[in-house]
């Protein structure tokens, strides 16, 4: 694991793209088959509508999530993961053996 | 890849602490072996030491990075990956491979 200085840019960016508030947990609820707007928002303690949309945007103008919107009634929004999203996959993964590994869990709401 | 609702704040601790502004950067930098502090500065573009020395404070407090003074003159200060600083390579090492296949290289300074 050794390569030209300075580190990276390209890793750089993409460790700040996925670990930007919310960005990450956003990520995560799509990789566990939660598309719709409202699935989203509840399965992601504590993000508020205003951010829950602002990263939403944020991660479909880079590429890693694309929105959709389902002619039902009333009209619903969903939100899936392109092919550059997926390929998070073992990013991801990875994260999560570390953190059940080292991260404790915070003390549950009362 | 499922699990229990919510999403797990496990998960989402690791990855908005790796994902801090500058944090991956000095992770990755000291996987690369350069441990003292201004290696570390000379690797990561654009660092502030005032951003630097907090971000190293923080990894300190997580866990993840520890500082040795080496008692040399003038005396040297050294900050090397713990057992779980190490344990994040899989995650680092994914996230190079992903980042080099989707992430565009930033145009070079002028």
């Amino acid at each position: 694991m050794t390569e030209p200085h300075p580190i990276c840019s390209r890793f750089h960016i993409a460790v700040e793209l996925i670990g930007a508030r919310w960005s990450g947990a956003i990520i995560r609820a799509l990789f566990t088959g939660r598309h719709r707007y409202a699935e989203i928002k509840q399965a992601i303690d504590g993000v508020s509508d205003t951010m829950l949309a602002q990263r939403l945007r944020r991660l479909e103008t880079e590429g890693i999530i694309e929105r959709r919107v389902i002619a039902s009634s009333p009209v619903q929004v969903e939100y899936h993961l392109t092919d550059k999203g997926h390929e998070l996959e073992p990013v991801v993964e990875a994260l999560i053996n570390w953190s059940h590994k080292w991260v404790p869990l915070p003390p549950a709401p009362k």
